[in-house]
């Protein structure tokens, strides 16, 4: 992966900085910046307590439908810091617009990291020449490395969309490794295209991608209160997205990106060694799938089991029955690696554990449900439960 | 603890056997006779898969209001095993209740153990004879023992009732340390008294007893297939129950057994080193306090900070904000060992982390949670999530 052969999106540059907000020896604060305006778009956590960034971005974009740039930093998350932090948010807007020559409101802000201090802004203040002078001699990678936290590895993916012999390119980075669930959790996703966009329109297609993707993973449950997905499209491609079939282009190019970034995470999973992919149909409608699907995917003993490489269906089956979706157990079937292991309310007879011990070794695991019962599917990633899940997370402000 | 000081509830008899369902060198199968027809109460899981036992068990208190004795067998659960485990269920019944001189029907059955494999019917008929000669030798203790999986010790509580000279024991055992959730989970409890009731009054206190104890306890969220509490009120105390007065006293003493109990289970929750009282008030409703409470814990990642003796108040925090109890985040405040730790949207100033220390490495922590809403509140009981954890799920069935 060279920033070479990454097809950056026209117009926009990238400015890193180390500013030793927690972590030393290593890029912390990030920026993006559009050398136009942009049609802007954002996705926020569900949880009530929202951090400082995530309300101030969300007040900037209900203010405005386009934006300059994207300011991110790791190891502070301003959140659960009241009035202050509100305020706090604001002054790094402010002094880092100041610095590369745009407006405040024109940044929309992101953070990342431990709950309830307030940011350091003496830190913030001194790493600000640094960034203003990365601008432009920064690329992606350097970013997307900046921005994570636990994260082992850096997560990036990108496409371009090609319509009438124009071409636009679209680019996305995430960060995200624990405290993932429903809601997208401690995750935050960038993403930029210079395709030309309607700010509305893009607003929709950005929510059904993060739909499709970053809400449909689970590592352990726990949505945060920095959860932010944020988009910009400057249109310096000159490729205006304007028919339904550009449409559908772009935002399957979106949606596609966002689910690769999705998968990094679960991939990356504190502590995690496999990936399951559990698919449920034949559910009542969609929301008894996800229900079903999450009841699995969120059980401890589900994901230890899979840990441990055993194929202990019984847990699977377990936890359906109590994910209160509503279907007949006589009628709903399990498999995993393609492989029926439950059917007819019981397992199907022979040395199970032999025929599934290979697909158990696997790093990515399908885990097929269906419950016998209507239309309904959901699609959920999630990872394993693992003895390093514990060590992060029983140490993790050590 | 030994069998002199134990008040035995008058008329009942205990037998166990060493039938080798799955443990190999301890007693493995338990039955408790009472010496005339008692009032038979049950509460079983919401699970919508339910082992053969539950639904053999379920049925037979519907068709009677009495029962004589309680069996039950550890290792196999006889879950998710379709028409053959139904069958062999009460072949099971047939077979034991022979053995002892009872009518299969006078005989509830519950079971505990691996899901899916049928039960080992040639174990269980070389172990009767051994069963019936243990009738009247055996103790409360030895079938407590007998009784339990992956549990590090027995589990008992008793009391008794005295009013108008008269007095009454009651008596309670229970298995259960992991798939230990809202309904009760993989858990067993067996509970005996010699008083005098009404049954359609016994069932109904044993359901308010539940659900202040063994229904407000979780280890990992999960819920099993088998959950069963049985309770059998023989009256040969003589001591009738029959005054309001005397209602109150025998009930509340069957709630706390039931309470001591479930404490027991969360003390030794599958690799547990903590217990955490989680205590919500000022919710909207009590079900909104109980969605708050299941929130916290339930997240692995609080359980991991307990488990790491962090006082990460923020991840508590996380959780109710994601819990789906309705507050305002400036209304809500938390406390860790009595110290309010988060109030008014921050948290308090000070050095937390040494102020908490010594709490945290206490066993048994609180966690006092107030919403600043309504009058609803709930109070649950969790464990840590440890290393250990890991070791004993990832590794059950080897």
């Amino acid at each position: 992966m060279s920033a070479e052969i990454i097809p950056v999106p026209k117009g926009f540059s990238f400015a890193v900085a180390c500013a030793g907000f927690k972590y030393q020896g290593r890029d912390d604060l990030a920026l993006i910046v559009s050398d136009r305006p942009a049609a802007a778009a954002g996705v926020f956590t569900r949880n009530l307590f929202q951090a400082a960034p995530v309300v101030v971005a969300a007040e900037a974009l209900k203010a405005s439908q386009t934006a300059r740039a994207l300011m991110v930093n790791a190891g502070q998350a301003n959140a659960c810091t009241g009035r202050e932090g509100i305020v706090n948010c604001r002054e790094t807007l402010k002094l880092t617009a100041k610095a590369v020559g745009l407006a405040a409101e024109e940044v929309l802000p992101a953070s990342t990291g431990v709950i309830g201090a307030q940011l350091k802004m003496d830190a913030w203040k001194n790493a600000l020449p640094q960034l203003a002078a990365s601008l432009g001699k920064a690329g992606p990678i350097e970013a997307a490395k900046a921005i994570v936290t636990t994260d082992t590895f850096p997560k990036m993916a990108w496409g371009t969309v090609s319509l009438d012999g124009k071409e636009a390119r679209i680019l996305g980075m995430a960060k995200g490794a624990g405290m993932i669930c429903p809601d997208m959790a401690t995750l935050i996703g960038l993403i930029v295209t210079d395709a030309e966009v309607d700010p509305v329109w893009w607003r929709e297609a950005l929510g059904q991608a993060v739909d499709q993707s970053f809400n449909s993973i689970t590592v352990d449950g726990d949505t945060s209160t920095n959860d932010t997905v944020l988009a910009l499209a400057n249109g310096a491609s000159g490729l205006a997205i304007k028919t339904k079939e550009a449409r559908l282009a772009l935002a399957g190019a979106l949606t596609e990106i966002c689910q690769a970034l999705a998968f990094m995470i679960v991939q990356d999973a504190e502590g995690g060694t496999k990936i399951l992919r559990i698919q449920v149909s034949g559910a009542e409608d969609n929301l008894q799938a996800e229900h079903a699907a999450r009841a699995v995917g969120h059980s401890p003993l589900v994901k230890t089991a899979f840990f441990g490489e055993d194929a202990n269906w019984g847990r699977i089956v377990a936890a359906l029955g109590r994910s209160g979706a509503e279907f007949d157990p006589d009628k709903a079937s399990v498999a995993i690696g393609g492989i029926t292991v439950f059917t007819e309310g019981k397992p199907i007879a022979g040395d199970l554990d032999s025929l599934l011990a290979p697909h158990m070794r696997r790093k990515e695991i399908s885990v097929s449900i269906n419950l016998g019962k209507g239309p309904g599917e959901y699609v959920l990633l999630a990872s394993d439960l693992t003895h390093e899940y514990v060590s992060i997370n029983a140490d993790y402000r050590s």
